[in-house]
């Protein structure tokens, strides 16, 4: 079938929209019309060029929300007519990893997918110049897409696409890196270093749970009015205290250190004052950001042998499947907010526009409804 | 009251045998007659004078057993008669770190200990030469000692003074490391860097709660039959497998990774493979040695972002109080092996001959018995 897309024709060239061939769906795959997507950072930087990862003519996009149209032989889990979630972090439910119920990084399309293939080693996507490849199994920048059964999560239909696309990645791990990675209890002090998207989803996860302090931490001073609005209840910026005395103006502002803190930044030296400001004794720190590549992190071992926990968290530790539709439903009983996020809508056509407005700080989140 | 005492008067000197004069026990203090007491690395480390907190004259040792002789006004958890092991890690059950439950990391009198005081700030040991320091809140080089009374663990009174001694730090940081932090799971794949005597209580500790695959890793062959008896099933030597191939070396033979590793060296090269060995999505690796001061580790946090975890341990995470009588009775009960590791028993006025031993490396652990 036909179907419109954006298409990454190599690094670093806008995207251009294009008439398709979708092939598909095979068995145990599910062919979906994308009705939403956001636009993130991680497109972004595979656009970029930096992705080692990143193979060209891809269709990007990893963070939709639609309706399953096809289902191919086999399919059990979804049937035609279905609200979907496509998921980057698919849930087998029986690779070890899955099986070991102790992390949701689904192993059993990590391969293919990697390659911008589906799991039999080809690609649904092409047009008259050339096969193109998918991206994270989603590729999203296109009105229909193919996805294995096993990469969509089942959600209400009563859920607004052009809201709960967010879910596909953003607000899941923000969101999820409180509640599944760290497991904030009532009563934590958290800190949030970068209060972009994630970091906001984090603030208002740990206002979920009950934390007690949650101090945002960020070097821009318009920030802290949407934070406040998230769930924040202490600011710190690091060229108010010093930029080398944020641990110590965290741990003073928590009397020891938090219990908590989520590096949100993606920057190697925020991510060492993330573990260090936490609370000697049992502090955890959850790297979230991606840090650019090449790079490390450092500390004295003295830091984690006096008890502080230094941890990660991809997708936010969800299990695509069980747990988005979850926070689907936090979403449409008020307990999370994604409308204030969305802070621009845009038709296919713009998409080009979303990348602009990150890249100029101008937006929280962009989607595109078809 | 006089005891006979082994003073380090300076940094690099032998240790000399005196009589000294001991006061109290204050209220709130006992005072213990020692009766056996092991010599530890910390205790040769504190001598050699790289230890920043370390005070001359002191009184050295941290790793005893003995019998209460005489109580101080209020005291109540402790009798005279009962037989005790010293705790350099004291358990309040009152202070922040305590109730927090979290954590073995009373903070109750860690500011005067680390001063080498008692918590009134004075020191209970003197000569006719001059006050003399405690060390590590124990002092066990001397026969007779006085402690605050939460730092003694009252213990049952068939057990050996001159084995049980070891569970005062050596026993506990390793046995502790796999059941308190870790909480190794029977089934689980460990391995363990470096085995001596830490490693080897490390070792045994996996056995007792069923682990699958027990690797060690170290660089001298000659430690591999005891590592076999304390419950080793691999072992890897660096020189064999190539030194910067021992990640892959360990991957490969767990199949993925391993589920828990724990850094028993000291060494920030090894602490990093210890980490990037465990298993991706859920591998915790748990830093038990002591690194020289300035050294840091480091990663890519990509390793933290996949699912490891990076954590450390002090003195097993284990309460002093609550967990030591544990310990005590699984040596009692055969479910623990100490005879083995203690490889050299010495009268006090011998015990400079176990510091040579020790850097020597012909002892796993040497004991004074008074």
């Amino acid at each position: 079938m036909k179907s419109r897309a954006a298409v990454a024709w190599a690094a670093n060239k806008p995207l251009t929209i294009e008439t398709i061939e979708i092939g598909g769906p095979k068995p145990g795959e599910v062919l979906v019309e994308i009705m939403a997507t956001g636009v993130c950072h991680t497109d972004a930087y595979t656009l970029s060029g930096l992705d080692s990862e990143g193979k060209f003519p891809a269709i990007l996009g990893h963070e939709g929300a639609g309706i399953v149209r096809e289902i191919g032989a086999g399919v059990t889990s979804v049937k035609v007519g279905d609200h979907v979630i496509p998921l980057y972090t698919p849930e087998c439910r029986q690779c070890k990893t899955c099986l070991s119920q102790r992390s949701n990084l689904c192993t059993s399309i990590r391969g293919t997918q990697g390659q911008g293939l589906m799991p039999d080693r080809t690609t649904r996507f092409s047009c008259e110049k050339s096969e193109i490849f998918h991206y994270m199994g989603c590729s999203t920048f296109s009105n229909f897409t193919v996805l294995p059964e096993i990469a969509v999560a089942k959600v209400r239909e009563d859920a607004p696409f052009d809201k709960i696309c967010y879910i596909g990645c953003g607000v899941t791990t923000g969101i999820g890196a409180v509640i599944y990675t760290a497991k904030v209890w009532a009563g934590a002090n958290v800190v949030v270093f970068g209060l972009g998207g994630i970091g906001l989803n984090v603030l208002q996860a740990a206002r979920m749970v009950g934390a007690d302090k949650i101090i945002g931490v960020d070097l821009n001073p318009a920030k802290v009015e949407m934070a406040k609005k998230f769930g924040m209840t202490h600011f710190i910026n690091p060229d108010d205290v010093g930029r080398d005395k944020v641990v110590e103006a965290i741990v003073d502002l928590t009397g020891g250190g938090a219990d908590f803190s989520f590096e949100c930044i993606g920057n190697v030296h925020t991510m060492r004052q993330a573990l260090e400001c936490c609370h000697r004794g049992w502090g955890e720190s959850i790297i979230i950001g991606v840090a650019p590549s090449g790079t490390e992190i450092s500390t004295r071992p003295f830091q984690l042998v006096t008890g502080r926990v230094w941890k990660g968290s991809a997708f936010g530790g969800a299990r695509g499947r069980t747990d988005v539709p979850k926070i689907v439903d936090w979403y449409m009983d008020g307990k999370i907010d994604i409308d204030s996020l969305i802070t621009h809508t845009m038709p296919l056509d713009d998409i080009n526009t979303a990348f602009d407005l990150m890249h100029e700080g101008k937006s929280i989140r962009s989607v595109v409804v078809y």
